[in-house]
């Protein structure tokens, strides 16, 4: 930095959703960007656009696997993240999760990087505090068909602390709610994502119950901002900061606490789409699903300066757009 | 089997407290005994007496690197178990939890052995639910300073219930609760080999708060019995058991529920130590001690038709008997 050369970040799981917006902020903030993916629930579509940036390496890398290089930053991303990914292959989940994180804590070990550890709202499970603090300790299955990426994350949690705690390594993390924007996987079974390629196709909206259900629903950029301004932070800063929470790691949520019932989005998504012809239909609620989820962000205000800023009519527009054009690309419509 | 040739066990964790138990009734029972043991927390001296017979091989070994060979039957028991170890190098507790179990599970998938996977009370963290079922799922923190054991714990129960239901491995899980007996390392810091040595030895017995947190206390030939009943079950009978109870993998909590507060235990060590000069003081509540624990035991003796038989006077002298000897022989008292 002080011979201005670019800051060096690596990014794993850069090609899925959430890692392709990363990219193009960190690309857009002058960094140097390794991006690493093993392409299971990512795609080089979602960074084709940066290939041709010198600034830009993509790598085919599975994060069980150990990777090597000299980086300022590490964003530790990699993870399948919706339920019909993550439980194709649970072991594999959980090894991405419990492996990935301790590759990148040995790299960041040894290579005195700053980490951004990416959790999740799901290590909350089936909550009963509502809304959720970080402080609260989450009511989650061992044994379920969800538990791969839940335990997987509870321990990746477990895990940075420990290395912070024990090794001094700088690592910080988010748990991240519900977030949306272009570049979802279109068939990663995830609300939005069904709500919009649904309406779109002219496909009943299935809802499950009676679609009472809340969640929150961040957009992509609001959850960057959120995670650059974290990784700009001193680390007196952060160290502080957890002392005066009695936090054993820094940790905060980051999502929107606008709650929305799971009906209202499916109906916000068809006014957006005004030609759709579907209809609502409710179907059964599967396994272990949780029944609300909201977070309480005081600690990310606090620490960060942040909150959302981009309102879901907004979000759910620009969303819309990317389908629109993903549909229409494929002629599957 | 057929060929009259003795069944194979492989014991992980096999010199430390529980796992030396283990051996000694698997030789017992007729077993090829081979004992891993990095010897962190387990010792030699725990297993001596059978180094010399044939049956018997001990291989100095961490389970957080794969181990190759032919078994009937895997016990999974290798993890430093007590706090003062299990907080002595955070990370590496979490690691043999993980990768032990993902290696155990990876060598039960390649060579059709059955696995018992020790499991604990700890993963019901600090319980909301009293007795603890085992359809509870618990209230554990994730970043704190148990969370290593507990979590890595938690992940590995996951594990192996997707292992099962993935790639149909015959693992069967035991959640152990509170145990003692002879070959408890004496200084590991638990309440009922603190409370005895400080009574051989003169000293104050420490109880935290008021003494009035509950314990359940298991003697180690009753869990040993659990457990080799458990591994003698047939595979149909632990799978319709599981489809029974909607349990996600077999698992069954293994206790005493007799429930004994610090304060009574403290009383019944000194009584059965009648030349003890010792007194019982009151010292604070340490960082996220569970308050309260007692097993539901209800599963255990439906599936193995089992429950403790041995009174905890009995269990105490007994061990007694062991620190005494134990700290004769090193002239400490």
């Amino acid at each position: 930095m002080e011979l201005s050369l670019p800051r060096k970040a690596l990014v794993t799981g850069a090609a899925g959703f959430l890692g392709s917006h990363l990219c193009r902020r960190l690309l857009e903030d002058g960094y140097e960007v390794t991006a690493l993916d093993n392409l299971f629930t990512g795609t080089k579509r979602n960074i084709e656009g940066f290939l041709a940036n010198p600034r830009f390496s993509f790598v085919l890398h599975d994060v069980t696997q150990p990777y090597w290089g000299q980086f300022d930053e590490i964003y530790n991303l990699a993870c399948p993240a919706s339920p019909v990914h993550y439980q194709h292959n649970p072991v594999e989940t959980t090894k991405s999760s419990v492996l990935g994180i301790m590759n990148m804590l040995d790299l960041a070990l040894k290579t005195k990087a700053r980490l951004l550890h990416t959790s999740t709202s799901e290590i909350y499970g089936d909550p009963l505090v509502h809304p959720q603090v970080e402080s609260y300790w989450g009511n989650v299955n061992t044994i379920g068909v969800r538990s791969c990426y839940d335990e997987g994350k509870r321990c990746a949690e477990t895990l940075a602390a420990d290395y912070r705690r024990e090794y001094g390594v700088d690592v910080r993390m988010v748990r991240i709610f519900n977030t949306y924007g272009p570049n979802m996987h279109p068939k990663d079974g995830r609300v939005i994502s069904n709500f919009i390629m649904q309406a779109l196709r002219d496909e009943d909206i299935t809802i499950f119950g009676d679609g009472s259900q809340t969640r929150s629903f961040q957009y992509c950029d609001d959850l960057v901002e959120a995670m650059r301004r974290y990784m700009e932070l001193p680390r007196a800063e952060v160290d502080a900061f957890c002392a005066r929470h009695a936090l054993g790691a820094p940790v905060v949520n980051t999502g929107n606490p606008g709650e929305y019932t799971i009906r209202q989005l499916a109906e916000e998504t068809l006014r957006l789409i005004p030609e759709s012809k579907s209809k609502i239909v409710s179907r059964p609620i599967p396994a272990d699903d949780p029944k609300r989820r909201k977070p309480d962000i005081s600690l990310a205000k606090e620490l960060l300066g942040w909150e959302p800023v981009i309102p879901l009519r907004e979000g759910l527009a620009k969303t819309i757009g990317y389908f629109r054009a993903f549909v229409s690309e494929r002629g599957s419509k």
